[in-house]
């Protein structure tokens, strides 16, 4: 299998003339969610043929009691039968010639057992000799919003640039609906699962290229085959930056990898060593892959490491500028002449015109002082970040007073992010009472909207910054060396 | 100053028969929120003396043009004044007798300013001279709701049995809030700022012995007398269990707490010295300290640090596994016993019974299985702690279901909680949906008043296990080196 073939392959996959559903359920409605009724309510356009022994209609289309049974060629086939009977639909998808499968059906090696692992050679030999390409077994397979493609009825059918290809279905489904929540949207999602065929490196080389896709994000437990690997994502990451999650890294976690998708999930220290070789941007859990996403979608590259803080709270300044030391930023001492200009904006006491900067008062006062505070932030020579963190939770008041404080300064950090030319982030700290948290929702929506990336902790923030610039200064580092 | 006589002051500051608010708002209402107002409402039982030049009545009590004017004693008085003035007001209370002061006014030698400094060793001067006691300056003083004492008009009337010692107002703010939140309630709370005479030390030695308090937490930036708070917090630790955040302790964090408390913050190995020769539980931010706070709030010590996870998302519990185990927790495979118990209660595919467990279908099917699977987890013998994360934001689906099916799983966990004699842990991560974050909080509620500690990750609980675990730990070696 050439390089190019298995990128033609994904494309097509990605873009299918017509759908089986083998095992489609009768009561499948809009309510009752399943895989027919999904891809009719996400608008795709292609031919859609429910499969149910018991033939009849689903969700108003015509059911056949096998896909052999269909009038017409049938692209994709999504399996969503009990695992003990996919030899025999493996095949029947055969004999009728499917192009692609999706094996959603999980019980495969993944369980460790005789049967499992049995069925799931019978099927890889099965769709091998056929010729047939398979997604799975064990997965969601794909979610492409563009072309009324899901897993999920209530993910967005907002296409974005982001792409996320998981080994793990759960981590898919996370992704896509926590990102979509932070108004990161998606160009092209693969759940790959146990990956008898296609496997993660397919997929992030197929992306590597798609013109949709500016971003790629991973999930992923093991490979199959580690140099193919190394070499696929240190090309990658030349044209578009990836982030990954390696899961499986722990004793307990590469046991753990074992029975959920069959992988040997390998050493820290190889691991360690890829990222480093490849720039793969590297992350703990999801959230932190999203805030890096983030990162990379709302701001410009920064000119070096140097954070201006800027948030109500002295305790709480102290410990932000902790975190984004230790993160690998820097908050330096201003130049004195922004320590004049701002103390000019910030005259009174119990406040700080240094770096991290307290502005005085509450909310309300913050905004007067955003006008210009930041402005003169922004001009010092020293620094490259405008971080600030705006303490609702203490600060915000309730009711009517805290909307109204809210959106007086979220709308002037708004105005402001227009013209300030370094990157301004915003950390959105909600606390744990349900009137702030919903209140910073709102909040958080109209900054996503104007593109300033909003953080739920400085931690987050400050790590996300790290590790984006990161990216480009290993990008830097290999301009260097090839020169 | 002998010890004794230091803790007797502190708990005689705890307990004033009489308050006076220099520099009470005239116009102070319980909408327009004060330090009178707040007294009144929270149900300070003693004299309250509002004094303010144009004298006349606020909040309904008389008020007095000077402290010196007030007929009787003052106990306490709160500095509510321009710092300009705090010296001519600190030898107003030396003539009127005033016992203790809070300097709720910050601009002192935390400005870096000669004239903030001058006035700092001025009023210091006055008040040793005087005898008077003093919390601050620059700090929000006390939160003791069995007193009536507060900083904050919406903090929790209601008692409990942790206290919280805090160089930062914000900090302190920020941890009653959030600890309500999260069902924490709090025995006494200072915010002691630039501590000119009363600092952390104080506090915690005072706190050490006090019968109302059973866990301190803690917040500083610097200590006057290092010596001495090694020895005060050593022998503390073996009373009761200390959580301290120390902040400023990177090279921008320490030069920031210096313009916050004019403290020096000390290197990161001093401080790592301390924390390990004291037992002083270390967390890096706020949520960190309540993380750990609730675990010692709600759990009885675990035998060991091996822990059965339970959670529906196969790649999710990959990433729990890998995160217990970083945070120095066990994730080991169960006895085969167990092994065969759970397999009876998760027949099908696509599911583990293995360690992660993930039981089958959605929701409302993991009711059906906690009711059984986590008994076979608890006799396993070599397992010490069951920790289940719920998935609340991908399997709980939306609207009457979401509620529905949350209501039945939470339902089971509550009987079963009473039944399990190993710690049961919850993980209750709400994602980003409004909708998904409400039906979380109502749910975290029912938890935490049924005593089961509740997490927002897996990363949180399982950090705050085991820094609780190694305290625990801590004792037994020192226990062990003393015989």
């Amino acid at each position: 299998m050439t390089i190019s073939e298995s990128k033609d392959v994904i494309d097509e996959i990605f873009h299918p003339g017509s759908i089986a559903v083998i095992g489609a359920r009768s009561n499948e409605s809009l309510e009752n969610d399943g895989w027919v009724s999904r891809l009719i309510d996400f608008g795709y356009s292609g031919k859609i043929f429910p499969i149910n022994p018991k033939a009849g209609e689903i969700m108003g289309l015509k059911a056949y009691p096998n896909i052999k049974d269909v009038p017409g060629p049938v692209d994709l086939a999504i399996f969503n039968v009990p695992f003990r009977v996919s030899d025999q639909v493996m095949s029947d998808c055969a004999s009728k010639g499917v192009k692609f499968v999706h094996v959603y059906t999980a019980g495969f090696s993944e369980t460790g057992k005789p049967e499992g692992i049995r069925l799931q050679n019978e099927i890889e030999r099965i769709a091998r000799e056929a010729g047939i390409r398979v997604i799975g077994p064990n997965c969601m397979g794909l979610y492409y919003p563009q072309g009324g493609l899901t897993f999920g009825r209530f993910l967005s059918r907002k296409p974005g640039t982001v792409a996320f290809v998981s080994q793990s279905g759960a981590s898919a489904s996370r992704v896509v609906a926590q990102g979509n929540e932070r108004g990161i949207y998606f160009s092209k999602v693969v759940s790959y699962g146990n990956a008898i065929d296609l496997d993660g490196t397919d997929f992030v080389e197929y992306l590597s290229t798609d013109p949709e896709t500016r971003l790629i994000t991973s999930y992923l437990e093991g490979v199959k085959d580690g140099r193919r690997y190394l070499k696929v994502l240190r090309e990658c990451t030349e044209r578009k930056p990836v982030i990954a999650l390696k899961a499986g890294i722990t004793e307990g976690g590469s046991r753990a990898a074992a029975s959920h998708t069959a992988v040997l999930a390998g050493s820290e220290i190889i691991w360690e060593a890829f990222f480093r070789q490849t720039g793969v941007i590297r992350v703990d859990d999801l959230e932190e892959l999203l805030d890096v996403a983030m990162a990379f979608i709302h701001l410009h590259r920064p000119a070096g490491r140097r954070v201006g803080i800027v948030g109500r709270g002295g305790g709480l300044g102290v410990v932000a500028t902790d975190m984004c030391e230790k993160a690998g930023l820097k908050v330096p001492p201003f130049h004195p002449d922004t320590q004049t200009r701002l103390e000019q904006r910030i005259p009174d006491a119990g406040t700080s015109a240094r770096n991290p900067v307290e502005p005085d008062k509450g909310l309300a006062a913050w905004a007067a002082f955003y006008e210009e505070g930041l402005k003169a932030i922004e001009r010092d020579p020293g620094i490259d970040i405008i971080l600030t963190h705006l303490g609702i939770d203490i600060y915000g008041g309730t009711g009517q007073r805290l909307n109204q404080s809210l959106d007086e300064t979220i709308s002037i950090l708004l105005k402001l992010s227009k013209q300030l030319s370094k990157p301004l982030v915003i950390v959105l700290y909600a606390g744990g009472r349900a009137e702030t948290i919903n209140a910073v929702l709102q909040a958080q929506q109209k900054c996503l909207e104007a593109g300033i990336p909003v953080y739920p902790s400085v931690p987050s923030a400050a790590k996300a910054l790290s590790r984006f610039i990161g990216y480009h200064e290993f990008l830097d580092r290999k301009a260097s060396y090839s020169k």
